[in-house]
């Protein structure tokens, strides 16, 4: 591009390069019935009740949304105690995490993350073209005291995520608290917690809002709540952080037909705990599937499995979708992220696996 | 906000006050049928083809929008005749307008655009807390000569719209390609069509796409097409600049249901007729209806028109409000916004501000 220069950071960026479709991936190979288990979305899909709420708001398409949220910042206070002046919500909880950079960090400031972390993190820092702190992780795991001592004067933002995407890593309140207490105030502490729904005993975030001020709970409905079509996140902090967040969010950020949705899913527990069973179902075999495999595994918290295929997991994501299964190569030597999914997604991929990696050892 | 500075153009930002839901409305002031005639949304909503697709896929709820966007950008392709990689989709234009800001604007550079424009302008050019130039408008329309001589030197954008909100004003191409050719080749000239769907023999933008690498053309879904609730718009421009549009596109901003309405939307060619329709009839009801009353009017090619109430515009405002008539105060002194509506909802608005400004004249 010669006629005009764009901001320094984003022609830095990698211009972000969409999967395939998979009915264009299907015609393209030849084969049909693809199974993803690639982007943690919920197996089960959304709760019928969702369908049923988004069916009858059809009529309202022609409108603009609310842009204030009212009815889902009325269901999240009464799910989760937090009150509207303490909510934003997002177009998807990347919409949240690109707002948490743009208002607190500028061109000369830094951000820190721990190395295998959601590659948003590393994205947004670079929009801004401010300067990124990847701190690195203590095996898979976050290495929360290596992150506190890596706060320099210009530090404004610091993200964490528990569990993590992509490794399923995990810590308890007591680590998070201690990492808490390391970290200056006037530093903004993001906890993503994209999948916290699914082990919920793990981990009470919401207790540690009223006591620190810098401190942002995101959270999303793409996952658990089986929402990625439509949308939808939200974000809880104090009343000061989320004035400022509601600045720069857009008016009209979240639609109306996933907010309708994201209510009817929030209040809708019987699935979410059906999603659970079949989650930690699902965990099981897929561990019971590596072991006999001989394949190592990360212990995971949420809804996939980072597993060590002993082989270019380029190569072997390659040779697996060819047998009609979609993963995800996460930039980790040897490893492939893997969805958790329903029973016979789940068998399907350990057999592709099993054959993949038997001509693998036999090349 | 003691603990930790936001950046600075965030800070100075006014948050954005979003409309109270007309039901709150309708059960704060004690009535119902409210008429909204505030948004320029399309008051006969969306075409009944969107519905269907909307409800056909329902089922995909669960899953990630394609992130590329394919369906869409095919659609768009076959009807304006220009590639996927020339097409930036956007949650809405809003999204869009923001992306060409971030995208093309740093701390240290200059934003131009017209007085009595679009305030999402404002908002975006604030938020990088880069310089605005605000061109005096020429009666209500933009002074493009007066905005060409506005450039300096650490000018990057110009955002123009045609027709222009809030006024209704539109220029010619004669005029338009006189403004491209003085304006410098590294400045993005953002060209906003929100509208331009209701009157198209007015004006084709697509025809200097080829002639600027410079040039930005965006349209929304929101208005003609009548999918507010969804969020879709799309940018057409030269490849160097979409690629890098792309860059800071978040990954899934337009969400599923959004995009196979849009498709939906796009392939209706009846049901835009019968808008254009419906339009020309509601503003020749409104202009015969404001001659009637004595009140000058700024003749619109748009879906709203701007009347001089010759009163307090948020004193009838709030007037119109309690007979149940939602418009909107647009910061003009003396004047109102009104979205044209269907016969009945014009025939109302002209009624309820026919017995408002009687009373203020008594008063």
């Amino acid at each position: 591009m010669t006629f005009v220069p764009a901001n320094e950071g984003i022609a830095k960026l990698k211009p972000y390069q969409p999967g395939k479709p998979i009915s264009e991936l299907e015609r393209e190979l030849g084969i049909t019935d693809i199974v993803k288990l690639a982007s943690n979305e919920n197996p089960l899909g959304c709760s019928g009740k969702v369908k049923e709420a988004v069916a009858a708001e059809l009529a309202e398409i022609g409108r603009y949304p609310d842009g204030g949220g009212f009815i889902l910042k009325d269901q999240v206070e009464k799910q989760f105690g937090v009150a509207h002046n303490r909510i934003t919500l997002g177009n998807g909880s990347n919409d949240l995490l690109e707002i948490f950079a743009r208002a607190f960090v500028s061109e000369n400031d830094s951000v820190v993350y721990s190395q295998h972390a959601f590659a948003v993190y590393s994205l947004v820092t670079q929009a801004i073209n401010a300067e990124a702190i990847e701190v690195p992780a203590k095996g898979f795991s976050h290495d929360l005291e290596a992150m506190a001592a890596a706060v320099k004067a210009n530090t404004k933002l610091i993200f964490i995520a528990n569990p993590n995407n992509p490794t399923g890593t995990w810590f308890e309140e007591a680590e998070f608290e201690e990492f808490m207490q390391n970290v200056p105030a006037n530093v903004i502490v993001v906890l993503d917690e994209a999948y916290v729904e699914y082990f919920p005993e793990n981990f009470n975030s919401l207790k540690f809002l009223d006591q620190y001020a810098n401190l942002i709970v995101s959270r999303t409905m793409s996952k658990c709540y089986g929402l990625a079509a439509l949308r939808v996140g939200f974000a809880l902090a104090s009343v000061e952080v989320t004035d400022f967040l509601n600045r720069i969010r857009q008016p009209f950020n979240v639609n109306h037909l996933a907010m309708v949705a994201a209510v009817a899913a929030l209040k809708d527990d019987a699935f979410i705990e059906k999603s659970r069973v079949v989650n930690k179902a699902g965990m099981a075999q897929l561990e019971a599937g590596f072991e006999a495999l001989g394949l190592d595994y990360v212990p995971s918290r949420a809804n996939f499995i980072l597993v060590n295929v002993k082989a270019d997991p380029a190569q072997t994501f390659n040779a697996l979708l060819k047998e009609g299964v979609i993963v995800r190569p996460v930039g980790i030597a040897e490893h492939l992220r893997v969805s958790i999914g329903t029973e016979a997604e789940n068998a399907k991929f350990l057999a592709a696996l099993d054959k993949v990696l038997g001509l693998e050892a036999k090349a």
